[in-house]
């Protein structure tokens, strides 16, 4: 037993400014992560309680812990690729019971009462849906992210994770996998036999590819860096490696895409990947590139083309997801790491040395 | 019987270097309109000779004569919305008798053998339609547009102009009208009840909110001058009207739009627009913005917004247009000129200093 005793703690309703729970927190702008102890509510009639066994670790971390987008409240606790185990359930849950492997993903909480929650699109809640980190809760306690021993959800915001998907590799379905997932279904890019152009080989892009094979695709990946050729040709099993630096290779591949999935994060030229994209093709916006969307409009208008964003799903589409991906065995890439290693983890994200996901592995190394 | 008499020298197949046309063209980047004589094909067995009455002045004539994208071919000839009366027509012609009213849009032809000419999608033929204007026939010659006295075009590219559809109205439907309906049609915006925001308030925009209040639409028009308002909304119906500089007027509509329909063709900011957008709306560019598009991710990325960019509509899909203007009395607002007047109309066209459409009288001036 530890000297939090956490499910003592949950039961007795401690006061919210007592901690029982352990993680690691960002304190400031600096983003460096380390020890930090925090309160989490008890466990409500809806609620899960689940202990944290992994957590992937994706860009968004990078940017909660050093306030990218001025919107992170410290200390904060990133992660929202979660994966555990059920050990207490409140009396009206049904989903799951003591044992389960559960996941959480990127928003834990939502009005459930307006017309995006009422079609299962929750993440576009009316009132804004309760982001894993550094949101705040419906008691007004800050959410805090899976970097941490434990976490209560209320169980429309968990998945099951089946028996077959082992759960470091459930971790990165849950902003990966979903992110690019979702746009893929809605515009249709599981139709077999469409093309497919991927940018970006990260943890997004990686999903992306490995998705599109499984719908039948044709894939193309396209990257600024001839090292991911071996893997996107091999490993992931593109058609296709193009070399978007290199016009000649572009223009060889012009108006031959029907769908971009565009999950890079760096500034990049939109007016280099849209000529790519066939009459009424549609780029599919999932990075946030950091120089903004800039493009020119004849191409885009005498094309009939098309940039649609999102974020990640719904929760019904969610777990659709995970399914899929456990009756295909469509597994990320990952690198496993103990809590140590964050720090260093963010920096290599930073630098695109990952292939293609690291999973904290909270079972054993967050003590 | 003028000099030219274009029936006598067509029936005779005079040389390609001989006129038989007048017009008035552009003969340089000044854009400067004068009176032109040139060739134009004899009637083929699927063309239809057309006498043209009626031009109207779109803002692409200026695009053309003063070659701002780089694509005039001088001596250029403008003019893409073009009304006539049937003079003559090729031995295969089906839809049209001589006597009858018939358009022509902003393209004449194309390969009609492609996946989107046997969809009657012929503008965005795979191998290029030629545009009415500055473009290349298959026999080799330029393509003329309407600011002439007459045009040959197959029956394909000519549109039936109903009894009860004035000429000189329906000149302006032949692009700008199309140009607003077709994407209307294609993301839905025909369903009674949306809500639509209409930027820009001339030839295109002004088309948008008759379109929007025929189908049922809640509209807003968007609009940097004042000077709209009471137009917009004792003229046209617009159900609102705000002024896009005004913050305040921006904030109270946020969330508000299920549909921005943008037809301005100046550099206007992105960013003030995209947030007027619902979860899943859609900003249908028709424009060509002179700066670029330009907007920031996560708006977009956080709301599921597209922005979806278009050209005219298809030959089935402009005759569908048409049809439902006469039959709804929907009639663009139009100045009629001679074609005297083409020079000082272009010049009041760029200040926006028009309501909403000149429309050349072919007929009566061009001598």
């Amino acid at each position: 037993m530890n000297s939090l005793d956490e499910r003592t703690i949950l039961t007795a309703k401690q006061p919210k400014d007592e901690p029982n729970c352990r993680g690691w927190a960002a304190r400031d702008e600096s983003g460096i992560l380390s020890p930090y102890e925090f309160y989490r509510r008890p466990v409500g009639d809806d609620d899960v309680f689940l202990r944290i066994t992994h957590c992937g670790v994706c860009y968004a971390d990078v940017i909660y812990t050093r306030n990218i987008h001025n919107s992170s409240m410290y200390p904060t606790v990133p992660g929202h690729e979660i994966v555990g185990v059920v050990e207490k359930v409140g009396a009206n849950v049904t989903k799951f019971k003591i044992g389960d492997h559960a996941g959480v993903e990127t928003y834990v909480d939502s009005c459930r009462d307006c017309k995006y929650c009422d079609i299962n699109m929750e993440v576009y809640c009316s009132k804004g849906c309760v982001y894993t980190i550094s949101g705040t809760n419906f008691d007004g306690t800050p959410s805090q992210g899976g970097y941490s021993s434990f976490i209560v959800v209320h169980e429309r915001y968990c998945y099951t994770i089946p028996e077959k998907l082992p759960p470091s590799l459930a971790a990165p379905l849950l902003c990966a996998g979903i992110t690019v997932y979702s746009p893929m279904m809605r515009h249709g890019m599981n139709q077999a036999g469409k093309s497919l152009g991927v940018i970006g080989m990260g943890g997004l892009g990686h999903m992306a590819v490995k998705f599109g094979k499984a719908f039948g695709l044709h894939v193309t990946v396209l990257s600024t860096s001839l090292s991911k050729k071996d893997d996107a040709l091999n490993k992931l099993k593109a058609d296709r490696f193009v070399l978007s630096s290199n016009k000649e290779e572009m223009e060889s591949i012009s108006k031959s895409l029907d769908f971009i999935i565009d999950t890079a994060s760096g500034d990049h030229p939109m007016d280099a990947y849209l000529p790519l994209l066939k009459v009424g093709g549609i780029l599919a916006l999932v990075g946030a590139p950091s120089g903004g969307i800039k493009f020119h409009p004849i191409n885009f208008l005498i094309g009939m083309k098309s940039i649609s964003g999102s974020t990640v799903g719904g929760t019904k589409q969610t777990q659709e997801m995970i399914d899929f991906c456990a009756e295909h065995g469509i597994y990320p890439e990952i690198e496993v790491i103990p809590i140590e290693y964050a720090n260093e983890a963010l920096e290599r994200l930073i630098k695109g040395d990952v292939k293609y996901r690291f999973v904290i592995d909270i079972a054993n190394s967050l003590k």
